[in-house]
């Protein structure tokens, strides 16, 4: 009787690189902000040539860092209930309104606020993304799970070329990580078991909610994500499945 | 400012292909069983070779005509309320374990009913499909917008090579087409309006009540899908967008 999956997981070649209870991992999905895509030299470029072009100055890099230091809290406003459901273009865009204000840039209409915003959707990858994923690819079914909207993840697939089998954005559960439809939603599409799924990502908080529902981890530490004002994740802090430098290393490991 | 979208839809080299009411298309989605991959043949050639392989005789064609028949009385359960969400893959074995009694096929157990039914996730692509969508995907959002459910078309995509950006189950919205809340989904997922998303299909009902919801339509028809059994969609029965022969053709006149 032919094999009826198109793809192993366990690929000939390096049998010994896996350990055992990796042998059925069928689908690895990534965290995608820092852990994928490099978010803040991206936006910080991005908006510095628009301000040059423009001839708007401001402090852009401290804009970014105060966009991305607002996420928790803009998400947490729809974890608690206090809002409906709201996909992340909305929120990122409620927090920049804000900012533009408190940095007291002028100057701007609703399409430069538009694009200034959809920055988000033209994220550059970390130099070893799309190679790793393309290895990954071969055996595993690979997808972003992020709370980035479904718009926002396919069109930064495309921007920076990151071949994703599926995108599991976390609009699609109309639930934030870490809740535990996120990470069960993946296995639930699937057809898989929990252990039958990796997640990969830059951060501890979600490889341990990740864990306690019994999906496999990966942890890939990026230092440098928040460039300066990076204080934590620089190490695991759990007894993670594999740990990789990149995902690259993390394919090598996974026998890709 | 740097344009805002990295797919222009409106692509350089040939801009009289395209139709003025065709220049804010952004997203070109497929029905899958037919109009993407050869349901028929694929499944037919499986499953002589399983038979043949096992040594267990059967009228395998009839099978397969007969399954795919029981298609749409199997979704109108579902559709009707009389039984609640079922996914394609459930519904396909609910049918299958049915007719493996009603041919009078012995010597199947779990697994081979298993295999069988996972024949859906393990079609071909039609010999323009991979190379039509790889041209679609280089100016548009492409993906399947089908009532197959997640895992059937992510393997099938990986079994067929089919350059999905993003997969569309009809899963997603717990409808199956023709659904307003299906068609309608794909734009509210990407953020777009209905005339920026187009269906691409071979059966005139699915165009009809994507075209009655906004949506562009292109008619590819596939006078062979059904083999012998065909009786319908030989021809436009609405006034499509488009008209083409295959993918490839429909890249062309997308401008591709």
């Amino acid at each position: 009787m032919p094999d009826d999956d198109p793809m192993s997981g366990t690929p000939v070649g390096s049998p010994s690189a896996q350990p055992d209870s990796l042998r059925d991992v069928r689908a690895v999905v990534f965290d995608t902000f820092g852990t994928v895509v490099d978010w803040r030299s991206s936006l910080i470029e991005q908006f510095e040539a628009f301000g040059r072009e423009r001839g708007i100055p401001a402090d852009w890099t401290g804009l970014v860092d105060a966009w991305r230091g607002g996420y928790e809290a803009s998400k947490d406003k729809v974890r608690s209930g206090a809002v409906p459901w709201t996909n992340l273009d909305d929120l990122h865009r409620e927090t920049l309104d804000g900012l533009i204000e408190r940095f007291g840039i002028e100057g701007l209409d609703e399409a430069d606020r538009h694009w200034l915003n959809r920055g988000w959707h033209r994220l550059n990858g970390w130099p070893d993304a799309v190679a790793g994923l393309t290895r990954l690819k071969r055996c595993y079914i690979i997808g972003p799970l992020s709370n980035g909207n479904v718009a926002l993840l396919v069109n930064m697939a495309k921007h920076a070329g990151l071949p994703w089998d599926m995108i599991f954005s976390t609009e699609l559960f109309r639930r934030y990580k870490p809740h535990p439809d996120t990470y069960l939603g993946v296995g639930r599409l699937l057809g898989l078991e929990p252990r039958h799924v990796m997640l990969a990502a830059a951060h501890n908080y979600d490889l341990r909610a990740a864990q306690d529902l019994g999906l496999r981890t990966a942890f890939i530490p990026r230092p440098r994500e928040y460039g300066p004002l990076q204080r934590t994740d620089f190490e695991p802090e759990g007894d993670w499945d594999l740990i990789a430098h990149n995902l690259n290393h993390l394919a090598e490991q996974l026998g890709t």
